[in-house]
Order: structure tokens, then sequence, then C-alpha cells
């Protein structure tokens, strides 16, 4: 099944907006067995649509497109769309109470813009939008659809997972693939394909394949089979070699999300947890909490960026700042575990680093970070070197520190690490 | 003068790869004012890439080409833009040895594919690429032109501004137009147009362009106009009416982000700043402690998740805590109060809510969120509703904290806003 994407709108054009949508749709399309033949960005313009339109029919199955469908004047996808397709809006009374709901639910007012939302085609699929107001629609012409959803990425991403993929897998039959991916933390690309060659060789030899995915501090490595039943054990079979092979940076598989892992750890054990931070300001913490639920374990955490609060909230000894500096085993394992007795939880994270671009010396260079974990059994810490990015280093530390936590939880030995 | 890009590659379809070089070409070429008129990302593919020339070169009178120049055998561009342009490939010496050179440099074997990447096409331009093995090439054809450039962003970027623009400014005349970016947070997109309508038909009347530019809590809105002293000063007028027009919104210009503006305002103040977070759970800190140089203000902060460390930490009374719940008025006002005195900072931000799923009541649903901010004058505060989503509501949160500490600074009644 061929897939055409339309991305609209003059931000796109000039590069005031990454275009991350088509990123995400092309993703979620081919995991799903649909070909993507192309992508269109182009202005909110009539003709331009109306032509990219007429061109992306000829080929695809699906085409999709996103955004236009805000409530001001430079948004037309809906006007261009109703007319295109020979019908007229209507207004959609279903859609004006969810709006007016929506409205209601964040205590504002509403305007004529947002009523004219509720405006809809009347020969289209309705398309609800329940985290916005601009609903999206389905045409349909000669078996082929034309999608219309906002350009907003999170509006359109639920939109596409509630509503769009599953009405499209219902109307194609898609030949997928079957894959699963492996998740890991702290170790680069190079050196992941040097510790697994011989898996890689060998999987490659009964016809799978296997893709890398790197992101900052992580690699996705995903290994793709046939969908019978013999192939997805084969799949699953690598997966579970892999993950053995490198326990340390093996952290989940497809959508886990290590905060989450780290969060059923300490369901599992009943046990609660605090951070004391300096050069993360508060990001490991934020990142434990954004879990839902995460009020079972999280109990809270010092942000102790100056030396000061080291000392006063968590109990680093002056001396031990003036012998060893703030960025050191000593301060760091002092930080975890004043923070631990403090804040009474069974597990403390504790970070010092020198995030940069200031604050930088030859014996500690920007990118330094000690991290130390204090848990029931005691204090596990390690050095690392993040290079000179200011925000790479704080987002490499937040991943590391909730890794060794698991890694500390898992008794798994994080510090013998290469 | 009108430019189209073609992005060739797979990657960029399945949505592995981000398409960071169209945002970058778009960015660049309309500071030169160049029009971009649209973007195809296309497959490695003779008929596509064929089919898309003819399209584009219709409209446009540069067609840009990246990708698809690299020495494996999925990359097909040279050789299709050399049976297009109906010219042949010669061994091109200089270029030969440059790429040795490079070889010996980086201290590996070179291979046949790597010398055949020295066949250039006669009848075009040579790009010699000095930071890699793949030569641009631009190709002339009545009057317009098509080149074509390696995918790799950092040689891509290279041969933009050490050969590209050159050539092209050399060629065209352009008529650049003139634009400006207003910043503005907590306003959604709806609201902020009926505010300002009137400005909106009035620049409009003047032949100015204004487009709204959501994002979560967000809404960057892009004044435009023409290059010239007459026209530059009329786009900056109506930024400057709009920003007065909504001081409690508008936040700052172009590339600002918040948390660097409310940085700037506490150095020019000399002010320290600590926040006192809940539902937050670290990231209001994180984000002022993300600015390179947050050490001259930032002090830390107390993630106070629960009761027990609201009252431990911040000094919350209990009985606050019993009558009005932790997410009340008077449990944030004290939070605020609290970690003003026991960090010792001038300006504390205090927030608790319900970010959900769980937790809400009838009374406090799912989404209610209080934030206070501290400073030496007292204590400002305000009740919100930011919905059903917890990373929504946590992304408003964080924001909305924000520009309050900005409004309190700045002395703009935020708690009167509407």
């Amino acid at each position: 099944m061929r897939v055409a994407f339309i991305s609209i709108g003059d931000e796109l054009l000039i590069g005031q907006t990454i275009n991350t949508n088509v990123t995400w749709l092309g993703k979620e399309f081919s995991e799903r067995g649909f070909s993507i033949q192309k992508i269109h960005t182009i202005k909110d313009d009539k003709k331009e649509i109306v032509n990219t339109l007429d061109l992306l029919l000829k080929d695809a199955d699906v085409v999709l497109i996103t955004g236009g469908l805000g409530p001001t004047k430079d948004d037309i996808t809906k006007k261009v769309l109703t007319e295109y397709f020979q019908t007229h809006l209507e207004m959609h009374e279903e859609t004006l109470e969810r709006i007016e709901n929506y409205f209601r639910s964040v205590g504002r007012p509403m305007l004529q813009s947002n009523i004219d939302q509720a405006l809809l085609p009347v020969d289209a699929i309705n398309v609800p939008n329940e985290v916005g107001t601009a609903s999206g629609m389905i045409f349909e012409r000669d078996g082929k659809f034309v999608i219309s959803l906002p350009g907003v990425p999170y509006e359109m991403k639920h939109l596409m997972t509630e509503k769009v993929f599953p009405f499209l897998e219902d109307r194609f039959e898609v030949v997928s693939s079957y894959y699963q991916t492996l998740l890991t933390q702290g170790i680069g690309e190079s050196f992941l394909a040097d510790r697994i060659s011989d898996l890689e060789d060998q999987l490659r030899g009964e016809g799978l394949a296997l893709a890398y995915l790197p992101s900052p501090g992580y690699v996705r490595l995903r290994v793709t089979g046939e969908p019978s039943e013999e192939g997805k054990a084969r799949v699953n079979y690598f997966i579970d070699q892999i993950s053995q092979r490198i326990p340390v940076y093996a952290f989940g598989r497809n959508n886990d999300e290590l905060s989450s892992v780290v969060g059923e750890l300490l369901v599992e054990e009943k046990a609660t947890v605090a951070t004391v931070e300096s050069c993360t300001g508060g990001k490991i913490a934020s990142e434990i909490s954004k879990v839902p639920g995460a009020s079972r374990y999280f109990q809270g955490a010092f942000v102790t960026y100056s030396n000061d609060l080291k000392m006063m909230l968590a109990g680093v000894r002056e001396e031990t700042l003036i012998e060893h500096g703030a960025v050191s085993q000593e301060t760091v394992t002092e930080m975890a575990l004043g923070g631990r007795k403090v804040l009474g939880v069974d597990y403390s994270i504790a970070v010092s680093g020198i995030a940069g671009p200031e604050g930088g010396s030859e014996e500690k260079p920007v990118g330094t970070v000690w991290i130390a974990v204090a848990g029931p059994e005691g204090v596990t810490s390690k050095k690392f070197q993040f290079g000179t990015d200011r925000n790479r280093t704080i987002e490499k530390t937040v991943g590391t520190a909730l890794n060794m936590l698991r890694c500390v939880i898992s008794k798994i030995n994080f510090e013998k690490s290469s």
C-alpha cells in the first residue's frame, strides 16, 4: 500500500520549524508495512494544495496531509479540500459540543473562529480530536483516501494512533515484517557493533536484518525477520542473545522508557527514590516523576547547584569540598548518602559535573561528571567524560544516572563495566 | 528568485533520519531573499528523480538536490543527472588527487568506489568538496540551475556557504523579504488572534503578512514585509504594537528562549532564584539551569513530591495541607515563601498541581495547577487548568511558571491577566 505525505506551512519552507511530523509518520507507516512514496512540503496556498493532490493521487493509495487546520485566517486546508471533493461545510453538533466542553474545561471563552472549527465537510469521515479543537477528516475517492490532520505534533500523533491507523488497518491488507527493538543506554554504536559482531553475522546469515538507531546516549537495535511463527522466534532469540551479552546497557524493548523501567523495578521492590543533583539541575527528578504513578516511589529531590546548598541540604562536609572539589567521587558519595538519609529513601542518585561551557580545568575538563547511587547495600559511583556540549552532557548524565540505578537495583555490576 | 529542494534518500521517507538539511537550507535561502517554493523528498530512484526535476524546473529558477552522491550502489544521483543533462562522465584529475589526499590523511585504504567519485560530468560546473569525497555539481539549462550536493549535513553546509551561495548571489538579483518573530507564552492561537485582530487587519491592509506558529504553551507570531528601510520599520512597528498589547504573554523575539530571557532579567537585577516543585518534579529548575552561566543566579531547588517533604523542607504547615490540600493557593504560597527563606534567594517559584492521570476530584480535576512566585515585594499566585494530558500539563506549568517570574521581575501584573 502506497502512501504519500503533504506537509503544509510556510514555516517548514523557510526553515523556522523542523518537520518532525513526517519523520514520525514515516516510521509509523513503514513499521505497519506501508510503503512511503514521497513527501511534498508546500505553502498554505489553494493552487498548490490542489495541484499536489492531483499529482500524488496518481500513484498513492493514501495521501496524508498535515497542517493548515488551525482557527486563524492563514489556515485554508479545510476549505480547499471541501471544494476539491465537491462537498460543503455544515455545523457538526457533536464536534461543537466537544469544542465547547474543551473550552469549559480550560475555563476560557469561545470565539467565533473556534465555533467555525466545528464546521465540517458533510462527505468526509470526521476524526474527532479529543486533545485539541481541529478535527481530522478522511475523504474517499475511487478507493483512495485523503486524510487531513492538524499539524500540531501532539494532536496529529494522537489522532493517527487512536483513529487513523486502526481505520487504515481495517481497509488495507499490508504484508508487514516482524521486528523487535532492543534499547540500550551508555554504549556507542561502534562499540556495540564490536561487542555483538558474531551475533550480527549469525543473524544476517539467517536472512534477518539488524539496524542501529542512535540518539544521544542511546542506541536502539532493531532486528527484523519474517512474520511467521518461526521468524518471530528467531527475532526474539537474537534479541535475547544480544541483551544477555550487554546487561549493563540493555534496559528494555520496543517502546519502553528507561524512567518507566526503573519505576517498575522500584514498585516491585517496594522501594523509594530521591535525587541530589548539581549539573543536571533537577532533570533526573523530572524524568523519574514524569511517569504516571511515580508518587508511589518518588519522594523528591534536592537541586544543590551551589556549594552552600550541597553542605546545607545534603550534608556534604566543607573539608570534602575544599580537599576534593565539588566534582569528585568523595563529594558525590556524600551527596548520595546525605540525600538518602535526609530525604528518607531507599535509593538516592547524586550527580556532580561540569556541563560547561565554563568551569573546566586541565584535571577536570568540561564534560567530567561523577555519578553515585546510594542504596541499602552501599554506594556505587563512577566517573564519566561526556564531551563539550552542555545539553548533551546533561542528557547523557540523566540517562546514565537512571541506568546506574537500574543496575544497582537489579544487582548488575555497573562499576566494572567498560 | 524561486528555489525548490529535492531531498533524496529512503532513510528520510521511513523516518529514520530527520530532514534537518531542508530546515537549514530554508532558513539560509530565505534570509538571502530567495523564495522557497516547495520541498520534495523522494527515493533513490531514476524515474523519481527525472520526474521530479521535470516538474520542479517548470516553476523554480534553482533546484537544489541533496543526497545520493555517496560511494555505495544505492547512490545514483550523479549518474541520473549526467543522463538528464545529456553529458558524460570523465575522470577529474584534480578531484582524484583531492580524494587520494583525503584517504591518506585519515589513514584508510582507497576503494574503487572512492576512485569513481572523481568521475564528474563534463558539462557541469564542479564544486570541489574539501571536507569529504563527493563533489558538488552545478548544471545550467535555459538560465536555470540544478545543483547537486552531498546529503551529509556538514559537507552540504560547507559547500553551500563557501561555494554555492556566492555563485548564486553573483547570478541572481534577489529581493528578500524582512521578517521578525514575536514569541508568546500562555495564550492560545485564537485568543491571540482575537486580541490583535485590529492590528492584523491593519498590517494586512499595508501588504504585510502575519503567521501564527503554535507549539504546546507557546505561539510564535511572524510578521513579514519588504526589505526596504520603510518595510523594516513597518514590520518592527507592528511587532512593537502587538508586544505592547499583550505584555503578560510576549516574552521575546526571534530565537530568544524564555529561560534565557528570565536569566538575563535576573542578571540585570543581580537577583537569585530557586524553585519548590511538586507536579513538575524538578523540570522548572532544569529549564532554568540549562542556560549557560545559570550558576550566576540559580541556587537550587526542592522537589517536594510528598507532603512530608513539603512540610520538612519548605516549612508548609500541616494545618494548611489538611485544611486546603496540597493543590491550593495556601499551600503553594507557603511553599514559595518557605523556599525563598530556606534557600536564601530573592525569587522563589513554587508549583503544586494534579498532572494526572490519577488524583483528580470534582473540585480539583486533573490538570489543576497552582503557581506562585515569592519575591521581595510579596507573593503572586494564580490557578490554572491545563487539561488531562500529564506531559502537556507539566510542559505548560514549566512555561507558565517561568513567564510568571518574568512578569513579577518586570512588574507586569500577571494575576490580573485573563
